[in-house]
C-alpha cells in the first residue's frame, strides 16, 4: 500500500492511499478519514456515484466535520477499476466510473470490473490490516449509484454492516435505465441483476438492519431512482426510513445538507 | 444578471450568477449562498486563492452548514477576469486565476485586471440590487491570495466591513515571491504594492476592525506567506488574533476545519 497524500482535517487525517487489488487486477485508490485519537474507530464506507472517483465525496460532502465529532472513520472507495488495459465505454454510465458494485461476468468487463469483491474483500483487507479500524463496527452509505451499492452490498453481507443509509439511491435498477443497461453489459441479462436490486432484496427480507435514505423531491433523476418502490418494500419496517426532502436535487449540495443526519444515524447504531 | 444554477442547500439556496462588469470589461461569474428566510441577510465575502474560480470554496469549504446556522449569506467571487481577449500568462500565479485583488495599471493587464474595483464596486452593486442582503452588515474573508485580498480590501474600505478574517493569507506580499512578481507585472513596481500589503496597512493603523487569521504550521507555502510579519504588526491589538494551527497545511481540508470558527467570529461582529 502506498500513501498518496495525508492532510490534517478536523483534528484527524484525510489520507489517500493506493494498493493492488486481486479482485480488479489493478491498482486501486481510496480516501480514508481517521478522526483524532488512537482507535480502533468504527468505520463508515461511503460509495460514490456515476463519474466519481474516490475524491468527490472526500472534498465535497463535508463529512469530516461530523465524523470528527462522532469519532468515526470514513472510507471513500473509487467507483471502478481504471488505467491501461481496463475496458471502457463512451457513455458516462458504463465502464470506468460506473462499476455498479457488481462482479462482471461478461466480456469485455469480466477481467477487471469486480467492484463487489473489491469493496467487500480486498479493500476491507487493506483497511483492517493497515489502520486502527474496528471490524466489529462497520456501516455503509453512498450516493446515487453508490446508494445502490450501499444497500445491495449491505443486504448481501448478513451481519457485517450494523446500519445502511443512502443519498438519492438507485432503488430498483432492474426496472430502471440506470440498471438494465449495466446488468445486461456486466452480467449478461437484466435478470442476473435481481441479486443486485435493493427493492427486490428488501422485499425478500434481506435488508435486515436499520435503513435510512434521503432523496430530494427536485431530483433531476427521479425517474431513474424508483424511490417509491423501495419505500413500499420497506413500508412495514419500523427501523427503516425512506425520506423525501422538499426541493432538494441530486447534487452534493443536497448530500452535504443531510450528511450530519446520516453520520449521527450510523453512530447511534455503531455504538449501540 | 443571468442565473447559471440554483441548488437547495442547508435549507437555503446556493446560486451561481453571471453579470457584465464595467471594471473588468468582461462577464464575471460568482457564487452566492442565501440561507433560508426573507432577509435582509448579513453578508460575508469569501475571496479565493491562486488558480481558483468562484467554485472551489463553494464546493469544498463546507461553509454553507455554518452560514445556514447563523443566517448569513456568503458570496464567492471569481479570482480574475477570464475569456477571449483577456491577457494571461503561462504561470499559475499571474494572469487568469491570479488577479491579486488590485487594479492593474500596466500592459497587458490594465484593460481587464481590475479586481479591486470589481469586488468593491461592480459585484457589490449587483449583489445589493438583486438579493436580500444588508449593506450595513458586511464582513470579508479569504484564503491565501484571497486572504491577502480580504485583509487589504478591508483596510482600504474604512467603515465598510465590520470584521475581517483570513485562512493562510499572504501577509506581506511586497517581501514575498507571491507579491513582488505580481505587483511588478500589474502595477509596474513592487513599491506600488505597498498600498496593497496587509502588514504595511496594519502597521499604518489601517486594519481598523476585528481581525482573525488562521495558518497551518505545516503550510507548504510558509515562506510565501510571511505570517510572522502580520502577527508582529498586530501584536498590540487586543481585537486581532493571528493564530497558528498545529500540523495543518494550505489545503481546503484546513480551511474547512476552521470555517465554523471564522463564520462564528464574523457573526458575532455582524450582529453586535
Amino acid at each position: 500500500m502506498r500513501t498518496d497524500s495525508e492532510n490534517k482535517c478536523f483534528g484527524g487525517v484525510q489520507g489517500v492511499y493506493t494498493h493492488a487489488s486481486e479482485a480488479t487486477g489493478t491498482d486501486m485508490t481510496f480516501g480514508l478519514y481517521l478522526p483524532r485519537g488512537d482507535g480502533p474507530f468504527p468505520v463508515l464506507f461511503y460509495l460514490s456515484g456515476l463519474t466519481c472517483t474516490h475524491e468527490n465525496a472526500m472534498v465535497k460532502a463535508g463529512a469530516q466535520a461530523w465524523a470528527a465529532e462522532h469519532g468515526l472513520a470514513i472510507v471513500f472507495p473509487d467507483t471502478s477499476p481504471r488505467g491501461a488495459g481496463v475496458a471502457d465505454d463512451g457513455d458516462y454510465d458504463l465502464g470506468q466510473g460506473a462499476g455498479f458494485y457488481v462482479d462482471a461476468t461478461e466480456a469485455p468487463w469480466a477481467p477487471h470490473f469486480r467492484m463487489e469483491s473489491y469493496v467487500l474483500r480486498d479493500l476491507s483487507d487493506v483497511l483492517f490490516e493497515n489502520f486502527p479500524l474496528d471490524a466489529d463496527r462497520q456501516a455503509i452509505t453512498g450516493h446515487s449509484m453508490g446508494g445502490h451499492g450501499a444497500l445491495t452490498l449491505a443486504a448481501k453481507s448478513p451481519g457485517r454492516f450494523r446500519s445502511v443509509s443512502a443519498f438519492s439511491p438507485i432503488c430498483h435498477p432492474t426496472e430502471s435505465d440506470w440498471g438494465q443497461k449495466q446488468f445486461t453489459a456486466y452480467l449478461g441479462a437484466v435478470e442476473a441483476g435481481t441479486a443486485h436490486d435493493a427493492t427486490l432484496l428488501a422485499r425478500a427480507g434481506k435488508l435486515a438492519m436499520p435503513v435510512l435514505t434521503d432523496t430530494g423531491t427536485a431530483d433531476q433523476f427521479t425517474a431513474f431512482l424508483k424511490t417509491e418502490a423501495l419505500a413500499e418494500a420497506l413500508a412495514s419496517r419500523p427501523d427503516a426510513e425512506v425520506r423525501m426532502q422538499e426541493g432538494y436535487d441530486h447534487s452534493y449540495f443536497f448530500v452535504s445538507t443531510f450528511m450530519a443526519d446520516h453520520i449521527a444515524f450510523h453512530d447511534r447504531h455503531l455504538r449501540a
